[in-house]
């Protein structure tokens, strides 16, 4: 990293200290990456005035994406476990926080011990006949190796398969969207992917020809979606929850912004919904899911339903149902509605981020259509096989009588039960700031507090050339170690500022995290309150 | 894959029937893509009209990006496929055979076995200090798997890494250039990915804005590119490897090809030079590859170097040297020439492809763009850990004195030796076939041979609307179970007709396939010879 985050790091400091405009006007410009851009015509660059490619001459669109989960924040929040690596004592906290990013095992968070055991078992089968196996893994997770090797052919974990996953693990996946939703799901139906980003930006890429094409997207949003938006060259037609009511998601806004972006010439061509939300972790109520099936239905929109934090519901008077669920209970067939689902092995009590796995469900496309959609899996062959693996363990755990069961039952409710008081605790801690208001944490694996920032502080932002909540964000990071991604991240009702932080730290690590926000909160206040 | 298949069959046999033309006539269309969208406007769109996307409303550019290698003769193969295992018997071949794809371990080859003891361990790791490990484990495997955890952060193999890769790893493999060039390799000029596709995609949204911008390919080339420049926007610019001097690549073509387009206002922006070739299988001669590293230089030429087959090389008079070798050898530092080389997991004596690994080694771009390029890396937030690891292992195998060297070395020997025979022996049958000349596969893992069709098949072809060498390739399945890739799926001078055939089906298996491939040719030309 290190010419890398030397280059990152003076940018920083130079964002700080000079007000220099983007010489690129016609881009939209973030607090959050703008920086990275301002030395583009100065002393760094000229060293490679002889090469072809300059920020100048690279491809709009990539400018104008942004991605602030991984962001200015994180690469300061780099520089400074590098100095505490470098200089212990060097800052008044001794490690980082990564509160920015729903990566439960980069905190300690430990893998389901049966999914592990089969994907072992997977990519080394000569060991599955050898006695010394027994002794190592469970039985039912030997059974399960074997399962899923006689359903490749060949037994070739690494060979390419189909480009839509390996048939006999989407039959295993189809089979647990059954269970799930009490209605049938056709294994030709899912598309397998290294995760839920590909998936979504593959439907971006089928669905957007121009800047004339949109899709809504919820405001706050996941940045995956402005970012897959801005790259393939469409609109994002914004749709703002409503904090008020928990994040509600109305109808009458929908129609709202829908109008308005037709108005202004733009086709909203699909409705990305995130249940449970991210980053407002608020789980959609049934008859609200209804009304937004009716909506697409209506309104001729494709529903893209972001639902990868299916298995994240912490609170009893809140249920997770699939989109497809409720189309179905509504007597919507195949034919009625265009429906994507997103599900990822990286959220759930699995949280297996570096694994790589997921998959998308789509309903309610031609057949010809579908061939676009399978043309464009073809071209990078297939998603990994571990991940197609974990994905069907996910939609298919031990059951009942397996000798896993319980085990993995134990595995499960901990994690489940230690996120759900997680959440709490830190709810409750932020909403007894000063000027700050947190909705529950529902769903998914993050908090959205809204923090009313004095006006001293919103200037000093502005002369630091930066967003409010990103000044905050950086001050609780230089302060306490803490990272957490600034609300201009995922956008916000203008003049609101917000920031996300997970509720992924170790349980026992949660009363120092917030002792020391409460303490860095009352001071950055003191500071500024004017 | 029922109703999926059972459409795309349909389409097949209606292609054979009518004479429709597509109804979107700006789109390029191949003779291999063609057929699936015919059926758009009639019967079987129906069904779907209340939907909200059609064949005629999605995103034309990936109407237009074509992807043979898993093209129509694929989905025929598979129908037939499932046809030998309804009805025994039903045709004259009990099995089908995929040469169409570079994919060994579909073909009975086998993992290495120290690189999966080691992915084994990383993915379960609790396993590691337990007795029993010992006797299923190679010493050095369980050694390596300690290493690589600890440069792991937490040893959290589940979590998501640094977007470029885990930087342990990414050392490892700087280390593995270094050994393999003698010059210096830095490893924050890595970018670890899902295989080499994401990487060259990732390349292609940097490099082109439109349709103007242009990328300079190979013809015949791997697919991969003119689908990927297609899904962008841009435009290639062929030049043709001479096929006479054994797919010999000519300075002077480039010069003309680049002329050909600048006068066209094409802003040509990169070369993609792919060694070995694939699908042509030549390796190229260092001098050669310096006159290549001149012409990027002088013409300010980005150069994309796919150089995933860099262990498959099988004659002796013929060595793989990298380009970024070649460029430092010449005396080009970093800012000297921009350069990408891509390699893979996939290739090589590995032939991992279910692992999705790879990487690419970013030199000679300004720390701007490359703030750009990890933007686009950090979007999709990382690759799959287990690609990583094992990217690491492929540019570190066992050294002399580890516990694995020996059978590693056998097990590469071995499969390295048999490729070469396989190459020879195909070769040699191909050359001895009325009107099929064929140059050597010095090394990659295909042939493509040149088929001097008949007037009479040319013109059957044109009657039954498909490309010449995809109706030869179409009747060697039906007749044989042999599955080829057309040569107008890779692009070739025009009225010349090939097809690609891999050198992977198990040795034992060529003499048949030569028996059947011989009996099959003369049978084809005795039909139309005319």
């Amino acid at each position: 990293m290190r010419r890398f985050i030397t280059h990152k790091t003076r940018n920083l400091i130079t964002s700080t200290i000079t007000k220099t405009t983007s010489p690129i006007s016609t881009t939209t410009i973030s607090p959050l990456t703008a920086p990275l851009r301002f030395l583009s015509t100065d002393s760094m660059a000229s060293d490679y005035s002889s090469t072809p490619i300059t920020i100048d001459t690279i491809n709009p669109k990539v400018l104008k994406c942004e991605y602030a989960v991984r962001g200015e924040i994180v690469t300061l929040a780099q520089k400074l476990q590098q100095d505490l690596k470098d200089n212990p004592g060097s800052h008044p906290f001794d490690e980082i926080l990564y509160c920015n990013i729903g990566n439960p095992q980069s905190l300690a968070q430990q893998p389901i011990t049966f999914f592990r055991e089969v994907l072992a078992l997977c990519d080394h089968p000569s060991i599955l006949d050898k006695s010394e196996t027994q002794g190592l893994f469970s039985a039912d997770a030997i059974e399960r190796a074997f399962q899923i090797l006689d359903q490749i052919p060949g037994r070739a974990t690494g060979a390419y398969s189909h480009s839509q996953g390996i048939k006999g693990l989407r039959d295993t996946i189809a089979s647990g969207i059954e269970a799930r939703d009490g209605f049938p799901a056709d294994p030709n139906d899912l598309f397998l992917t290294d995760g839920a980003s590909p998936a979504v930006h593959m439907m971006m890429q089928l669905l957007i020809r121009s800047e004339n094409d949109g899709i809504l997207c919820p405001i706050p949003q996941y940045p995956l979606y402005s970012a897959s938006i801005a790259l393939h060259g469409g609109t994002l037609v914004p749709y703002y929850l409503d904090e008020q009511t928990g994040w509600g998601l109305e109808i009458s806004e929908l129609e709202h912004q829908l109008k308005t972006a037709k108005f202004k010439g733009i086709d909203v061509r699909a409705l990305v919904v995130i249940n449970p939300g991210n980053p407002t972790g608020q789980v959609l109520g049934e008859a609200n899911q209804r009304d937004i099936v009716e909506f697409c239905k209506r309104e001729s929109l494709v529903l893209l339903a972001d639902e990868v934090y299916q298995e994240n519901v912490y609170v009893p008077d809140k249920k997770f149902h699939s989109f497809k669920k409720i189309a179905r209970s509504m007597g919507h067939g195949e034919k009625d509605i265009s429906l994507v689902s997103f599900q990822s092995v990286s959220k759930g009590f699995y949280g297996e981020c570096g694994k790589r796995g997921g998959y998308m469900e789509i309903t309610g496309f031609s057949p010809e259509v579908r061939e676009q959609i399978y043309k464009l899996a073809s071209v990078n062959l297939c998603s990994n096989i571990s991940g197609q693996i974990l994905a069907s363990l996910v939609m298919s755990p031990p059951k009942v009588g397996d000798e896993s069961y319980e085990s993995f039952s134990a595995e499960k409710e901990a994690i489940l039960s230690s996120l759900a008081r997680r959440a709490k605790t830190l709810e409750d801690a932020l909403n007894s700031l000063e000027g700050v208001t947190c909705n529950r944490a529902e769903g998914a694996m993050y908090l959205f507090p809204c923090i009313n920032l004095p006006d001293k502080a919103i200037k000093a932002a502005e002369a630091a050339k930066t967003a409010p909540d990103a000044f905050y964000a950086k001050h609780l990071l230089n302060a306490t170690g803490i990272v957490v991604v600034p609300g201009s991240g995922f956008r916000q009702v203008p003049g609101t500022w917000h920031f996300r932080c997970t509720i992924l730290p170790q349980e026992e690590k949660i009363p120092a995290i917030v002792s020391r926000l409460t303490e860095f909160h009352k001071k950055f206040m003191d500071e500024f309150r004017g």
